[in-house]
């Protein structure tokens, strides 16, 4: 279950040690967007204080994308640290997501970004490939595409809408966009509200406030629970009579639904 | 054509005897959702009562999804009676729609439900496999997503526009959306005008005053007229002097075409 | 660059001899939809005196479709005559638009017009298979989906963002749909507000105000110029480098983005 994931750059060790005492589900360390060209090595270098400092919380580092030359390094100082999983931004190949996956292993989160053009046409080959968890990233979709991010957001309702369906046919929760203005409550929740709609697990939080704002739309709502734990208990009926395929609701039950149930099960608090 | 569509649940004998009185093009006696698990075979036993109480009327039955454990018992049911064709929910495989439209034959109609993530992305395969119409879900689709229905309905609208789309790929004319709150006449007909911006042909209806509003949203105007007619024309005469491919207003003219402009001409009343 | 592309027709000489008055980046003299079917071999001879007439500017004819009778004829007219390049009308299969290209070779331009259901389906295809720029047309594309247009326009917003997604995929610019009304300036500053937000570089215009609203609208910001010019530097020392792959803001460069950043480049004035 991730309703909230609190972004915080490496170079703010002020913001990375209060990560911690927010209501965040899990908190990110950022290598990628949060820290210039020029001080990439120098923010890697700090990586081992930063996550001991956020110690407590549900911890994860954006690296660098796959493409870049900071990759490798990133990956590498990350996974010898106690974190709790890795976040890979303008995820493009479904190869960089399995190879990421593969050298994770079982333990550890992989949280793949879609947001660039390619990004969101493969969406769900992007996840199915070892993501854990994915988000849409409106505001480098896009740029990627040369548009402009608006108030209504139109711009970027197909991509969103097309995210939301991959991640149900991947069975991977992925998380809705950014809202930039950390100061506006209200717009946060209006647009938490409209990703729930879409069928989003969560939202990319920029401000312990967020964090709040979106555990409390992100909660699964009694009839959403009594239909999980229905689909649950019928595949686990079928699976100890040994029956292959099950229906549920007039569909037959695959297995992305089981997992899209169950993290709506974690959600019950 | 079938501008409206009207469904009354299998238990409600009182309701589907009313359905030849109604304004609706076809009625659908469902099996499906407005039956619970504890009665689909009771309900089933009631059918032949029920079909010739609706006689007079064009009259489908609903059955239960593919993959449920009914399907077969249900469909053997109403093949048996003179219906005027069966309803498939939660469509998703073209093998599924094949084999039925090929024990329908050619004198039953098969209308498909597209309603489901899967549905929803194979929708011009499904259509093109036999069925004779199709409908877009969006309760169900959205309750697959894991997300939820709002007023404004932008949550449905990729989907939405991505089945109106695949609709006339396939040349099946295909109808829109429920809307459930049977007593706002305003809403139902804002949401029929939008549907028809949208190329539907027609509208689910679970109140005979949708049905009424529905045929007053989906006839076709003058214009859509002079145009359908004179892609037939040019189709029949090409027909007649042995020419294999033509064009009107400057594209390719495709079988899909012809059967959407034949849908339209039934619509001049 | 071409952020505003002005219509006339081939049968309102008096028009496209004010095109080169215009503030039109370029202009286009149509043989296909203001053209009525029983003028099109007049208009086509009419052709030579229309193009000398709007000398000066950046001149092209809009040929009837590929699929049409007259197809043929208007490209050999067009061809022979000092252009700057041919508009296709309702692309629907690469093959023709790549032959029509081969047949313009490198000195002409050639924009295709994505409007239709089998156009959008296939507009990543029909860009990459030899458009120098394409365009979105919203009144085909819904018509040919029996459709209707309507003020808010949500029926065309699936197709208008799939549009502007293939044209970053491709790395042909795209241009934005018509708007009808010629006379309301608000309505159409507002629509290219919108098209420049989904990452369309231009728009189709129908009447000399709309051309100067449009570069008004298209115009690239000093961020996005910073951007465009950050891009191509690391390509450019990439390729003195010998180096094969780079990647820019987190993201592989791929040829598409290259020519997009080249096209927003061209904006600066």
């Amino acid at each position: 279950m991730m309703r909230s994931l609190l972004f915080a750059g490496a170079g703010r060790a002020d913001l990375v040690a209060k990560l911690p005492g927010t209501d965040a589900d899990a908190v990110v360390i950022d290598l990628e967007d949060a820290v210039p060209e020029g001080e990439k090595e120098a923010a890697r270098g700090e990586l081992p204080g930063l996550v001991a400092s956020a110690a407590g919380a549900r911890v994860m580092v954006r690296v660098n994308g796959a493409a870049t030359r900071w990759f490798e390094a990133d990956v590498e100082a990350a996974v010898a640290l106690p974190i709790a999983g890795v976040v890979l931004p303008k995820a493009e190949r479904p190869e960089e997501v399995a190879a990421l996956a593969a050298r994770l292993g079982a333990d550890l989160e992989l949280v793949a970004g879609l947001e660039s053009a390619r990004g969101v046409v493969a969406a769900e080959e992007l996840l199915a490939a070892g993501a854990t968890t994915g988000y849409f990233g409106a505001e480098d979709y896009i740029a990627d595409l040369g548009g402009r991010r608006t108030a209504a957001g139109l711009e970027a309702l197909y991509a969103r809408s097309r995210v939301a369906l991959a991640s149900r046919l991947a069975g991977v929760p992925c998380l809705d966009q950014v809202v930039v203005d950390f100061r506006d409550d209200a717009g946060f929740a209006a647009d938490a509200e409209a990703g729930r709609a879409f069928g989003y697990r969560g939202k990319l939080c920029i401000h312990p406030r967020q964090a709040t704002l979106a555990n409390r739309a992100f909660g699964a709502t009694p009839e959403e629970l009594a239909r999980a734990r229905a689909l649950l208990d019928a595949w686990e009926r079928a699976a100890a009579a040994g029956v292959g395929a099950i229906s549920f609701d007039g569909q037959m039950v695959d297995l992305p639904a089981v997992r899209m149930a169950r993290d709506t099960l974690e959600r019950a608090g």
